[in-house]
C-alpha cells in the first residue's frame, strides 16, 4: 500500500476543516505552523475555530450549496469530528480530495460496522452483537449474559447513548432510552485501565504510533491522560502494533485514535479495542508538550503527504482537561507550570470542555 | 517593582498585534493557544500574519485614523518589530495600554541611548562613541582606534546600517554610505562567539529567563542557534543574571532579547552585550519545541499579566533559520526529523526569512 510517488501538497495550500470546535481550532494552528491556510466549515457562527483564520463558511452539513462552495475554495478536506453526514462527505470527495476517506469514517461512525472490521482483522475486542428489537436485546443477554452495555450504533460520545445493563430488570428502560433501532450489546469488561495510541499514517504508507497514554474518565469526559502508562513493555509494544495495524488495514490517512481496555486475565495482561476514532483525539493532546511533533501536526502532515514527523516522547506528563468553570481558575492557579490551552469558547458551561493543561511529571526523557 | 494587584487579562482579550511578518505570526498563534483574540495592523496587505486571524487592520503607521480605529478595537496592543514611530506608539498609549512600553522602545530604537542606558547601568559594552559628523568620527577613531565598526544608531537590522572601519582609507566611503547623521562607532571586539539570552518580566515583577543560546549568522543573517552554548557554567549564569537585570531596570514588559559577544581577554572570559531587542527574537525560536513555554506563549503571559510559565530546557537543540529557497526542500528532505515551521511568506527573495526547524540534538534533559 506504499506509495511514494503521490505529491506533497506545498506551503500555502488551503485546508478546509469541518468542524469548527477545539480540535478544528488547533488543526488550523498546527496547519499554519507549516505554512499552510485554512477554512473552517462550521453551523455554530460562534465557534471557537472562527478565531484563528480569515476563512470561514456559516453553514449546515446539510448545505449543499455552501458545501460546494466551501469545496471549491480550498486544496484539501479534512474534519474533527466523526459525526458527519456522509452525504456531505460523498459531495465533498468528488469535488476535492477528503481525508481521512469516507470508507474509515464509515467505520468509525458505526459501532456495528466497526466491530465487524476489527473481529475481521483478529483483533480482540469485547464479545458484541448487534440488536435492534427488543426480543433481539433479550436473545443477545443469553448470549453474551450480564453484566452487559448497551449503545447506540451511531453519535455517541462523552457517555452519551450508552447504559449499563446489571441486571434483567434494567433491560426494558434501557432499550426504550436508548430508543433504537441501530444498537448493539457489548459484554461488560472489568478492565483494570484504559489507555489509548494515536497513529498517523500518509499516503505512502509511513506510519507512525505515540506512546500509550493512561486515561482516566469523571462523569463519562476525559479527565486526564498520563505518560507512561502503568503497563508493562509487552502491552504498549502490542498496543501500538495494533493501532498501526488498524491504520493499515484501514488504508487510513491521517491520525487515528485507539481506544483499549487493558484487561488482567488469570494473571495475563490482554488487550482489547474498545473504539476508534477517526481523528485527532482528546488523548492526545500530550503530545504538544513532550514530542517534538504534536498529533495535530502530524495529522496536517499526514493529510499533506508530507514525511511523517518524530512522535517519541521525551517526557514524562500528565495532560488534564478543563472541564466547565474549571477554567475560570486556570490562569491564576494553573498556569505557571503548565502549557495551558484555551479553546476561546464563550460560555463555560457545565461538562464542557474549555481547555486543556500539560504538566510535565520529570524532566528527563524516557524513550 | 514588583505588583501583584495588576489584573491578568482574562481568555478573550484582543490582543493589537504592530506589524504583520512571522513574528507576528506566530506571536497570534500563542495568542490563540491561551484562549485569546488577536488583530493584526500592517501596512503590506499580503502579510504572514493575516493569515492567521480574522482581524486585520491594512494601513500605514502614520495613519492616524486607523491607528486610533485599531486601537479602539483592541484590549491591549504589542509589537513584532522595533522599528516603529514613536508617534505611533504614543497615540496608541492615550487609548490602549501597549506593552513593552515606550521607554523601552525608544531605548532599543536608538544605538546611542541603548549603550548610555547599559553603560550607566554597569551592564558592559563595547566602547563606542557617538558620532555626527566626519569631523567627529575621525576624533572618535582616535579614542577607539581602528579596526572600530560604524553604524546607524537607528533602523539597522540583519546587518544593514553598519560598515566595518580596517584601516583610514575606510572611512570616508562608510561615513558617506550610511549617510549620518546619527552615527556610532564601537570598537571592534574579536569575539569566541555570540551568544543571547531571551527574558521575560510581567507587570508583577516576576522574571524568568531562558538558557543562552549560541548564534551563527551568514551573510549577518542568523543562521543556527544551539543550545546548549559552548560556554562554561558561570558565564551562562552571568548571562542570565544580566538579561534580568536589564528587563528590570527597563521595567520590561514582554520578551526582551539580549545580544552578547562572548570574549576571552587574558584567559579569562568575558561578556559585552552587542544590543538589546524589545520583542520576541529569531534566537528564541528553539524554545518551540525544548521549553514548556515557548518564546511566543511567554511574551503573551508577560503583557497579560498571567503567571509567567516555565523557561527551563529540557533538551538539547539547534534551530536553524530557512532562508530564501532553501524553504522548497524544507517539506521534502528536512521534515522527517524535526519541528518545522514555515511562515507562509508568498515569495522566497534572497536573504528572506522563510522559516525555521527545530532539531533535537539529544533526547535527555540537561537542566
Amino acid at each position: 500500500m506504499t506509495n511514494s510517488n503521490i505529491e506533497m501538497l506545498p506551503p500555502g495550500t488551503n485546508i478546509g476543516i469541518l468542524g469548527g470546535g477545539q480540535l478544528g481550532r488547533m488543526l488550523a494552528l498546527s496547519a499554519a505552523q507549516l505554512g499552510m491556510k485554512t477554512t473552517i466549515y462550521c453551523p455554530d457562527p460562534i465557534s471557537p475555530a472562527f478565531d484563528v483564520t480569515p476563512n470561514k463558511f456559516v453553514a449546515a452539513y446539510e448545505d449543499e450549496v455552501q458545501l460546494t462552495a466551501f469545496a471549491q475554495s480550498v486544496d484539501i478536506i479534512t474534519y474533527e469530528f466523526e459525526n458527519l453526514p456522509v452525504s456531505a462527505i460523498e459531495l465533498l470527495a468528488k469535488i476535492r480530495p477528503v481525508a481521512p476517506g469516507a470508507n474509515a469514517l464509515a467505520i468509525a461512525q458505526d459501532r456495528v460496522a466497526e466491530k465487524h472490521f476489527l473481529g475481521t482483522r483478529d483483533i480482540p475486542i469485547a464479545p458484541y452483537q448487534a440488536v435492534q428489537t427488543l426480543e433481539e436485546l433479550h436473545k443477545a443477554i443469553e448470549t453474551i449474559s450480564l453484566p452487559a452495555v448497551l449503545k447506540t450504533a451511531r453519535l455517541g460520545y462523552d457517555g452519551k447513548g450508552q447504559r449499563i445493563l446489571r441486571d434483567a430488570k434494567d433491560v426494558e428502560a434501557a432499550f426504550a432510552a436508548l430508543g433504537g433501532p441501530q444498537l448493539v450489546l457489548e459484554a461488560f469488561i472489568p478492565f483494570e485501565r484504559e489507555i489509548s495510541v494515536v497513529v498517523a499514517r500518509n499516503a505512502r504508507g509511513e506510519v507512525r504510533d505515540y506512546d500509550p497514554s493512561e486515561n482516566v474518565h469523571e462523569n463519562h469526559i476525559l479527565k486526564t491522560s498520563t505518560l507512561p502508562a502503568n503497563i508493562d513493555v509487552a502491552t504498549a509494544q502490542n498496543a501500538g502494533a495494533m493501532a498501526r495495524k488498524i491504520a493499515e488495514e484501514l488504508d487510513y490517512i491521517g491520525i487515528l485514535a485507539i481506544e483499549f481496555f487493558v484487561v488482567n486475565a488469570e494473571g495475563q495482561t490482554r488487550l482489547l479495542v474498545n473504539e476508534i476514532a477517526p481523528r485527532v483525539h482528546n488523548s492526545g493532546h500530550w503530545t504538544q508538550a513532550a514530542c517534538l511533533t504534536s498529533q495535530f501536526e502530524q495529522h496536517i502532515r499526514a493529510i499533506c503527504n508530507w514525511p511523517l514527523g518524530d512522535p517519541a516522547r521525551h517526557l514524562d506528563i500528565v495532560m488534564e482537561n478543563l472541564i466547565g468553570d474549571e477554567i475560570n481558575s486556570a490562569p491564576k492557579e494553573l498556569a505557571a507550570g503548565a502549557q495551558l490551552h484555551i479553546y476561546g469558547k464563550a460560555e463555560a458551561r457545565v461538562g464542557r470542555k474549555m481547555g486543556h493543561l500539560n504538566r510535565l511529571t520529570t524532566k528527563i526523557g524516557t524513550k
